[in-house]
């Protein structure tokens, strides 16, 4: 058994799951982190990247967890390690979003695709070097039946 | 408190942090994760993609978690959340690995960055959509003192 405990709280305007963007990539909407006390002097540095990759617990994800789901962008079942699906083992989310502001405890970015009050697990720099790859394969994804 | 359970373990030839890629993006060394029986329906398709994250846990970080670190490319001090430093605060970490084949409960991949025997928290499929940005900023990395 691991034990996390979050290092802040993600705010965004979205209370229910309806309507929500499925992906940090499709979302120009603006959220902000609050770091907890005993964390902030961790963010130091963190706004001169443009990019950073949220980790944080889909905290209203329901059980029992999925292993075969239909993601949002398809109508057939895969398993749930290969999909985004929130309704997964250890209900760990990850984001990437576009930074626009700090201030000592707090980070205001783009592309909220997580409930308002999401528990922050982490947050790490996006750097182009270790991030982007040359991908040959997508799956399903190619032949996703909605865009 | 927020409790997890590896979903499986990764299999590295590394079993000294001593010598070991500090990025996947800079390792093509050969790896495996062998997940747990009770998740092995969750692999399905996931070979089909080239790319994945795994999401695990930094097991031999030592405490205490540091907020203030020295990341492997540079000899200044940044805040640890705009680093990739393992010794932070949930011990998570966070790698892109090339998929080359997988059986029922097996992945085989390229990219090995972590310990033999770290506890697998998670797998996502890398899919260029969700996850390339055309990044502006890079903070502390554009002006690191090794490369």
């Amino acid at each position: 058994m691991i034990q996390l405990e979050p290092i802040g709280v993600i705010h965004t305007p979205f209370t229910v799951k309806d309507g929500m963007p499925i992906q940090s990539s499709r979302s120009d909407i603006a959220g902000s982190l609050i770091v907890y006390p005993e964390f902030t002097h961790g963010l130091v540095g963190l706004a001169e990247f443009s990019h950073a990759y949220l980790i944080y617990l889909l905290h209203e994800s329901p059980e029992p967890v999925q292993l075969r789901v239909k993601p949002f962008l398809d109508d057939q079942e895969h398993g749930v390690f290969a999909t985004r699906f929130p309704n997964r083992p250890n209900h760990l989310g990850l984001s990437i979003v576009r930074i626009t502001g700090a201030t000592e405890n707090t980070v205001l970015f783009e592309g909220a695709d997580m409930l308002n009050g999401t528990p922050l697990l982490d947050i790490k720099p996006y750097i182009p070097e270790f991030d982007i790859f040359d991908v040959t394969r997508i799956g399903w994804y190619a032949k996703r039946k909605y865009k």
